[in-house]
């Protein structure tokens, strides 16, 4: 077992887990705050630099683990690491955010979809994307495909 | 103050982390096995789809978290959430590996930069890039223009 600790809260409109849009085609342009503790400030540093960044967040107000997830996108159900279902073994969610502005330990982000005072667990710059001719999305494409 | 468990250990070529590519230009094409324990397998369904995927771990043989990192790529230093750093205030690595194939709880992957015995904390679908054209990289993109 291991202790992780929050750095950090964020700041979102989403006040409940029905607020927050979801299922084919939800777009997350939601802009938010992801405040960081005073103490991790020097962390910051050129932290401007970079558009996007990943976070590393807490589903602190989902309990167990479901290891087949029914996700809002399909009718069908699936395995839980083939989905962002929060039910998982550690409740660890990743958000890509878009970096607006920072004011000190208030980075103002665009791409919000966790619930306003969910733990930060970490902030990590996004370097690289992968080409979307490579990508294949599973699952999911199969829903767009029959939901059109 | 949040428990995280292994749910499986990464079966890397990269027993030091003298052993794993590093700095500017370092190319991570080494294939290695994600093996998940035999209580999640039901977890792996449909994960065959995805051509991506993205490896939650943990910085286990690292101690300590500095805020203030000196990364491989540059020889100026950065905050630690600006950077790839395992000294973090949670040890939580992130690397997007690409799925070759599926054996049962075992994922054979490319694009391993974990040391062998990595404990594994969550596996998610990669479901989308950022346009490459939207992305700044900050430090990292100058430290590259001054190697040139």
């Amino acid at each position: 077992m291991y202790s992780m600790r929050a750095i950090g809260y964020v700041r979102s409109p989403y006040k409940e887990a029905r607020d927050v849009p979801r299922g084919l085609g939800a777009q997350h342009e939601a802009e938010g705050v992801l405040e960081l503790l005073p103490e991790f400030t020097e962390g910051l540093a050129d932290i401007e630099g970079f558009s996007h960044l990943y976070v590393l967040w807490l589903f602190d107000r989902s309990q167990g683990c479901e290891l087949t997830a029914n996700p809002p996108s399909d009718n069908r159900s699936h395995g839980v690491f083939a989905t962002r279902s929060p039910l998982r073994p550690n409740p660890i969610g990743l958000t890509t955010v878009e970096l607006l502005r920072r004011e000190g330990v208030r980075l103002h982000v665009r791409g919000i979809d966790m619930l306003d005072s969910t733990p930060i667990l970490d902030i990590k710059p996004y370097l690289s994307s992968i080409a979307p001719e490579k990508l294949r999305r599973g699952w999911l494409a199969e829903a767009e495909a029959r939901a059109k």
